[in-house]
């Protein structure tokens, strides 16, 4: 393989090797993007992926410039000259004209990034519980200061999902959006079914892989999947939903005789985030489900996310892509620092279209969600008692042995809502 | 299911029931967008898909004022006032703004879409073939002219692969894209071995359902996905091919024969075209390929297209949905008109890095690809000495029966091309 390359021009082995743009701007024939300074906060896994995403990136006008850390004694990769521990040595350093927030801490991001904003400072970040606990606020904020705040490396990874939401199907009556949105724990799911390991194995190596959330739990219980879910409603339905509003059931139960309960039928278990009309409201909900190992949902693997949209005219899309590590999410990071470059930002067209005059009073918008349906769950349970809270309607299964229970049994959306905030030893799993 | 939505005000519902946009700008806060008036020339299969898509948009600043079609005594769905016969009624008429260009005559396309771009007209497009067969051409013109062209229905149908091409992986150095690009095909293959139909009833399925083009060989040679691919290329590495640089095998002389001895090895066949790097150059094919049932190109059914692309830094991404239909690229259409209203431009950043203070000689960019390897083929003949035009440099299973024969082989990749323009009984399937 491979042959002489003499009758290349330099300009041509040029562009064979590199492949990259010249970071131009978005309007063909102009030219009128500009150098980036960067500050930028955190330097966890994905703002060292970034990092290196930057510096291999030989044609986008952007350079960090400062990073400010919290933890003064971490031993880091790079020169110990480019941190800084003080905030403010970046916020009120005029040179640096885009943010890039990569902390965990969503409260204090959630102050650096609303008084960047309020500066007229561009902004990109991928703290997703901040931006789904704070939306109706950002997107106020945004209306009046007309600066960019992109973030969609807090969403699906790697998945150019908010752009596409905002730029593709901004005309489109969309039906319903569901994925899989937590890379951490769809690897713990899929280690667990193919390598046989046990739930506390399998969870060790997501964080070993540096995949988990600081907290792994906010993983693993479906409550980061939650956040996301709030900010594609968002975009896709121009709602704009609390986390709180959203029923939540995790994996952090799972043994491995659920596993090996789907194996049988065929069918694996995978924590899936969706919202779908429902007549004039929404079914929106974080919940395992058996899935089948041919449906495009089934066949997204390790720590890999996907969203399948589903629009009246342009029917069902599917997208997937890395949903954690340190260089895909890097690479959603450094995408997003492009757009910057010719000033890119959100529309928000469908949040936008509901303000007639008057702004809507986007707290109740809890109201939409509908919440009078049955679903048919698998319930595995080790105490009889803890099914009681639940509105069970209809039992079509029941298995008792000497180790396992499970029931298969129509439910009551509602009462499903009862198990959260409180420890329980159920195993929950949708069974459509 | 199904609450009261008596809590719900006036504006609450309109959102609910309409979820559509306000056709608001790109720009966060701002509403710059005009009022369209289209010249239409088409009214096939996505003309009529166009049509009833726009009627439904409510909030798309865009209507279709004449429609050119060439067919004097066809009847049609709609009132003939809306009709032309004579391409200047609308090319002269300045009211229409846009042109959207929907007809099957490749050479005719070519004339009044170049001729309204001169014009300073933005354009919209879904003919694969003219675009790929004229891609320098038109580039030149946009640079000079600086109008919209966009044509995000000519490739993938649904998927907003070139948008996401041009503004998700701008800066990404990418390493391959492959995919399913035509939906007339890919239904032929998967009711052959869905349903047990012989190639030539599927393909008068795939007909009958209006998946087809009009002249069906251009579908099952891959000579359309051929054309996607160019089209695809230019965007991901800023190559300009012609299809003519491209070997394209099909499946027009499949049979139920190969289907089974698919199924047997627990695979399926599906038509993939591919770029990916090979060193300095890139490895460039359409061909039929085993792919595994549970790898995401092996989920990909009927009608459905596909594109994987792997970047550097962003790893493998994975876009589905509807590759042909009425509706579905009717609503790709739709999402280019909705980006006119904005003024949107492809940026063709990968084609302007190349130009550095003087334009590259793109008529050589098939000088990049490379053709000197072998590949691992299953080749079923009818006539052994069909097979002498091949360099086979080793047979690694060999069978016959009374009905059937077929080797494995390694194929020296160039020699492929002497079966291009020539007919023959052989099934090449690429097996790896």
């Amino acid at each position: 393989m491979g042959r002489s390359t003499q009758k290349l021009s330099q300009e041509q082995k040029n562009s064979a090797q590199e492949g990259l743009s010249a970071g131009t701007t978005a309007k063909a024939g102009e030219c009128n993007n500009r150098k980036l300074n960067i500050g930028l906060f955190g330097f966890g896994c994905v703002g060292q992926g970034l990092y290196d995403v930057l510096n291999h990136s030989q044609s986008l006008k952007a350079e960090i410039g400062k990073i400010c850390v919290k933890d003064r004694n971490k031993t880091r990769s790079i020169h110990q000259s480019n941190f800084t521990f003080e905030q403010d040595d970046i916020l009120s350093e005029k040179k640096h004209d885009l943010i890039v927030e990569l902390i965990d801490d969503a409260d204090a991001a959630q102050a650096l990034v609303t008084g960047s904003l309020r500066k007229g400072r561009s902004v990109v970040s991928a703290n997703k519980k901040m931006i789904a606990e704070n939306f109706e606020h950002f997107f106020r904020l945004l209306l009046e200061k007309r600066t960019s705040f992109l973030y969609e490396a807090a969403c699906g990874g790697s998945i150019p999902i908010i752009r596409t939401l905002e730029e593709y199907y901004d005309n489109e009556l969309l039906r319903s959006i569901r994925g899989i949105l937590n890379g951490s724990s769809n690897y713990v799911l899929t280690k667990m079914e193919l390598d046989n390991l046990s739930y506390a194995d399998a969870l060790k190596q997501a964080q070993l892989s540096g995949f988990a959330e600081s907290d792994p739990y906010l993983d693993v219980s479906g409550t980061d999947s939650k956040y996301k879910l709030c900010i594609l409603t968002a975009h896709a339905f121009g709602l704009i939903l609390r986390p709180s509003d959203i029923l939540n059931l995790g994996i952090q139960n799972i043994s491995e005789f659920d596993i090996e309960y789907a194996r049988q039928r065929n069918k694996r278990i995978r924590l899936i985030a969706g919202i779908e009309r429902s007549g004039e409201e929404y079914i929106v909900k974080v919940l395992p489900k058996f899935v089948s190992r041919t449906e495009s949902l089934g066949t997204t693997d390790y720590e890999f996310n996907c969203i399948e949209v589903e629009g009246v005219y342009s029917d069902r899309q599917f997208f997937s892509g890395k949903g954690a590590g340190s260089h895909p999410t890097g690479s959603a990071v450094l995408s997003d620092i492009s757009a910057i470059t010719y000033d890119y930002k959100y529309g928000y067209r469908k949040l936008k279209k509901r303000i007639n005059g008057h702004f809507p009073d986007f707290s109740k918008d809890a109201d939409f969600i509908d919440k009078e349906f049955n679903l048919r769950l698998y319930i595995r349970y080790q105490n009889k008692s803890e099914l009681e809270k639940l509105d069970i309607n209809k039992v079509v299964e029941e298995y008792s042995s000497q180790s396992e229970e499970y029931i298969i049994a129509d439910v009551g959306f509602t009462s499903l809502f009862k198990l959260l905030g409180e420890p329980n030893a159920l195993f929950i799993c949708e069974d459509e």
